[in-house]
């Protein structure tokens, strides 16, 4: 379809939506996360400027919606077909989670399979002999005080999954993120903590002969940071600072 | 507050929100995911119906919702806050994915800590300001082709990956192990800020007419590093002594 279309082949199913603003927000939310293959089964309100309005700059995946009278239609070309469900069924069904549906969704589309996302109506969600099509159910977990999403929420946090599960482990550990600023070597460091201290007993806030644990808090309080140089340069300049007010008082 | 909040001291906080229906989203999405603490600094256009109308049953969240006038006033009590941000900043701040929130708030929430979750302006975000008085940016990784997630649609990420952590099991990253001192509050965080400034002038280090980054980048360090209690009493003390130095010398 376009640069935006992270995973051709991946549509999301939106089954007798009431809504048109749902249809919409559900189409920013699939847009958002690289997906922009929406099939609208029997919408009761469609087309709709609200579907426009609520898209944002997911216009063009409102647009290019495929409209379907059936479900059958919808999937009938798909290799792998999941759909949400609230919790509890008659016949228990092989169970998604939405990290799970993630991570199948991915393999499927790597293998160039059709998949098809089923999300049912507003008030009812899907219906037995539809839920009975799918491969998978997917039930994305709650609070027991109010276990139902808004469609387009429930969308929302399945392409993110989606997404995730393509972006996994690419994610950098913390202290190998992009910094601005290389980090201070631990002699800069070490430097910067005699510095402290002989300001601390300049300005007659640290006694040598009663220590207490100031200097191994403050010792504690820096090196937890991981200081970049320029913090280092930057808190000696400080220091240089306060010290030159001290000379000029005890000439 | 009742059942429905699994998360006691983690808030919400939305600021400067247009669309009242957004606010109703929201409270939605939060009470799905178990959360039902929600902060509006300075909201457009609320109370509304509208907002009431797009909550669907969690009227409750929208109703009992506190309204303030600032950020600091929303934070002020706050041992750890973590602002929503697209990706570059000219600073860079340490940055979580959603995933890694949700671990961080959880052991946070289960510290008896008072957490703040900043989400900004629909147009624009969070201002440089806000972000700055955060301990992490938070990022909700996207497709590349279209990056701006509905404000409501953020909110529901974020409070789903809580929610996952907390079903997950998740294990604590090592900084979040146990310390032996409560973590500071934003406000005090806040007037230790003030303090240092006033002394970086004094001893002439800071010029407030030339100010470039320097202010900017002592907020980050000593954000960083989510100061504690005591810590921020050892700073203010040292602080206290520069200040009568130099008191001592301009009589």
């Amino acid at each position: 379809m376009s640069d935006a279309n992270l995973f051709p082949g991946v549509r999301v199913i939106l089954v007798e939506t009431t809504h048109p603003g749902n249809i919409g927000a559900a189409a920013r939310a699939m847009k958002n996360m690289g997906l922009t293959e929406l099939v609208l089964v029997n919408p009761y309100n469609f087309p709709n400027e609200k579907a426009v309005y609520r898209s944002a700059s997911a216009e063009d995946v409102v647009q290019s919606a495929r409209v379907v009278e059936t479900v059958d239609e919808a999937i009938a070309d798909c290799q792998l077909v999941i759909g949400t469900s609230a919790r509890e069924r008659r016949i228990p069904w092989p169970l998604l989670t939405p990290k799970e549906c993630g991570v199948k969704v991915n393999a499927a589309a790597e293998d160039n399979q059709t998949v098809g996302l089923l999300f049912g109506r507003e008030a009812h969600g899907l219906k037995n002999e539809e839920l009975q099509k799918c491969h998978f159910h997917l039930n994305i977990p709650t609070g027991e005080a109010y276990s139902s999403l808004n469609l387009a929420m429930a969308v929302q946090v399945i392409c993110y999954e989606i997404l995730q599960a393509r972006l996994g482990g690419s994610h950098l550990p913390p202290d190998e993120e992009v910094w601005d600023q290389p980090f201070a070597d631990a002699d800069a460091v070490e430097h910067f903590f005699s510095h402290l201290q002989q300001t601390l007993i300049q300005v007659g806030f640290h006694d040598p002969d009663n220590p207490r644990q100031l200097l191994n808090r403050l010792r504690r309080l820096f090196n937890r940071v991981r200081l970049d140089r320029m913090e280092v340069n930057m808190l000696r300049g400080f220091l240089s600072a306060i010290n030159k007010l001290g000379d000029k008082r005890d000439p």
